[in-house]
């Protein structure tokens, strides 16, 4: 089968892509124009549409009972709107010029082009496999997609062993290993880092490091893995490092991930450095009149470092999906970049960065000063009253805020969007000084700890205002 | 005793008011300016310094143990850190011409006369005590301070009695009852508006209304208190409005407070319209160059609105003690003013606002547009995602956020920080919807409530876009 243009007499929107981005384009697209005025075509390779990825970790640890909890809008659903979907249909080729696509179904192997008139790709990330003796035995298992999830959940049912290796310390490195601790596996953790979440500065990764062996994970940070040893029945047995062999029942990789983006790049669409596509503000590909990016598969702005991320991250996939949809069905809007905010939790450890870490500062050319403080995330006095550890930074001279980066409680991470908001705005840390936050003891000691860091951070500009 | 400036070779600073602004200010002035510099003197007419009011219905209703744990700071601690603190006595003259203040020991009753080079009033506010028959029999209860807390204590230690009548529905008012409950009280809070928290606008407030219903407590609204109708013994048996008797072993008063500006008034100082002191951005009195003011007893400079409010908040207090001690010890720094974010909660309701309700919004002469979304604080799938609705009203035509309202459940409130920082930044509810926020399953949905709202938002300003 195969649909021209020349058939047509409306316009046809193509995506690439079923899961947030691409679905929220065409749901966004199909609010503003009608079946009459605009075919919705939308290929998606796997069985699900629209579903949270991030919650596959709670999903495994049993916080979320069901896979079906964690989609948001099923194939049919929407079918039910008005897109056009076919699930188990990749997308093989992009002819830019011949403004089509092809695709290949992959029950029948059958394959046909679909030409568009407007095409948003979002193909998404995929995760780093490394190229390691054993990366492929039974028992090694990634959590990218729900059928990995699926097919670790059946791992754990069917292994009697309780001895799980975490590979990488990243935010789904640290989210498996508390999963792991809830299904009541020994859990190790090996990460090349110098410390876990190296999305922190290590000054505070070594918080997390501490808080993580408190709750009995084995750290084995500063080691690259270099194979998984495997038994005579061909499972994994362990994980090997220069050093060592950490005997492992189960594997899971969390090692991250990279925008995929082997289409595009065949397709001759314009890639940043970090293998993303590049768009403009309004999410549309650069040089591309009637081609769309968004989500996993492209590169962000930072606003405040001034150059290009990836940030594979749900919230963001939704934000581009949204503002595609409303360029592409004749509307208008922008996602003006990002500030690299993020947050999560290991048990009952709260983690949470923004903006710049030290090394992103000198990377993009900053000279700053950084604070630490510690507070507790209530009034020292009432009931919870946890520990946290506020790390800002502010530029030199000017004080405008940098970064933020958070670790304690309960209650600490989501302080994160005083500083991203902060961070969107420009602000200064003396300004910051004066904001006018929430305050009762069940919510925040009376100097809410991001104020306490704004005054210290206040005073190391002062002191080396120069 | 008396102490003129002709006897001093050194600066004095006379500081009226012994909690979080005034000793605020005395600490930071100090920290600036050793004892060989500047002479502080501190006047407290009451027993205990720097200590938490805010905390009161905390230790009344049991989750704080102890009355001492409130206090950040004894007398003697000031005292060892160089502060001439002078507790029991009370300030009874300031004399603006003289640069002097009458004071009077409370317990010998010997008055004496202070001179001063600069001078902080930091007296606070009083309670609104509603001349009604009965307000002063035993059984009636305020909690402004710490002495105010103690002897309810004793009363509740000495009722047999389970019924508690709490007059007022504000922020004190909805802490008390929760306190009352988990002391095991039955409780009726009365309360003349016609929804509790008139902090936020009624249709906001019907949702604390139905949330403590379910919380089995008693609510009376749209009910003007007639009198505190006491038993044969003296003592406080019921509440009684214009319909109807509400019968009470305990009665607490929570009706709210004005600043303590009897001193000031009668010094000639300037107030304002709300009867607070009016200072300029350093914190000192308007018209006088050697006397600053802060805290319960000032009027503050509303950012949104751009007129003056009365807002009796220990986190305020702490802000003007800071800038006043630096300003007075020889530094410099400003108060710029507020936005009017406040959070609190009733068992596991937290309510939370941050600028205009509606009828703040058309007082100050602005048009705007108003939306409510229900979301949820987590993403829904995951355990403990509690229902969360956010108010937001956007400018008419700008679409500049002019406040936000939230009820809901864990995690709810403290997000009204989101908003007070895009408010002190002037964004747009367009802007917002672009806003980085911290996203992973445990913390919020991939929209966060925020965000949902404000995309409501710009969508209601683009409906009526005249």
């Amino acid at each position: 089968m195969s649909m021209s243009r020349t058939s047509r007499t409306k316009e046809r929107l193509v995506v690439i892509g079923g899961d947030a981005a691409g679905m929220s384009a065409a749901s966004q697209a199909r609010r503003l124009k009608g079946p009459a005025e605009l075919e919705i075509v939308a290929f998606e390779r796997g069985h699900f549409t629209s579903y949270s990825a991030c919650g596959i970790p709670y999903w495994v640890g049993g916080d979320v009972a069901e896979r079906d909890q964690l989609i948001a809008r099923t194939p049919e659903e929407h079918r039910a709107r008005g897109i056009g979907l076919r699930i188990r249909t990749e997308v093989t080729e992009i002819d830019a010029e011949g403004a089509r696509v092809r695709s290949r179904d992959l029950a029948s192997g059958a394959e046909s082009w679909t030409s568009y008139d407007k095409l948003v790709i979002a193909t998404g990330a995929r995760p780093v496999r490394p190229e390691l003796p054993g990366v492929d035995a039974p028992g090694v298992h990634g959590v990218q997609t729900l059928d990995d999830g699926q097919a670790l959940l059946d791992t754990l049912a069917a292994t009697r062993g309780r001895r799980a290796v975490v590979v990488g310390a990243g935010y789904i490195g640290v989210e498996m290993a508390e999963a792991l601790i809830n299904r009541g596996y020994e859990v190790t953790v090996v990460n090349r880092s110098k410390e876990p979440m190296a999305t922190l500065d290590p000054d505070m990764g070594r918080l997390v490091h501490k808080a993580m062996e408190g709750l009995g994970i084995t750290m084995v940070n500063d080691a690259e893995v270099t194979g998984l040893p495997t038994g005579d029945d061909g499972r994994v047995r362990a994980v090997a490092t220069e050093d060592a062999e950490y005997p492992a029942d189960v594997v899971v990789l969390g090692i991250g991930v990279r925008p995929e983006t082997t289409l595009a790049q065949a397709a001759g669409l314009p890639l940043g450095e970090h293998h993303g596509l590049l768009t403009d503000l309004a999410m549309r590909v650069r040089g591309h009149e009637n081609i769309w990016a968004g989500g996993d598969c492209v590169e962000v702005l930072d606003l405040v470092s001034g150059s290009e991320r990836h940030i594979p991250l749900g919230t963001h996939a939704n934000k581009h999906g949204q503002v595609i949809g409303a360029n592409v069905g004749g509307g208008y809007a922008t996602f003006p970049g990002v500030v690299g905010t993020a947050v999560s939790k290991v048990c009952d450890l709260e983690i949470a960065r923004t903006g710049l870490r030290e090394k992103d500062a000198r990377r993009a050319g900053l000279q700053f000063e950084a604070v630490t403080v510690e507070s507790t995330s209530r009034a020292g006095y009432y009931p919870g009253a946890d520990p946290m550890t506020v790390k800002m930074l502010a530029e030199r001279r000017t004080g405008r805020l940098l970064g933020v980066q958070i670790v304690g409680g309960e209650g600490a991470g989501k302080r994160v969007d005083i500083a991203a908001v902060a961070l969107t705005a420009g602000m200064t840390v003396e300004q910051m000084t004066a904001l006018d936050l929430g305050y009762a003891p069940p919510f925040s000691p009376v100097w809410d700890p991001i104020l306490v860091a704004a005054r210290k951070a206040v005073a190391a500009v002062r002191a080396n205002g120069v």
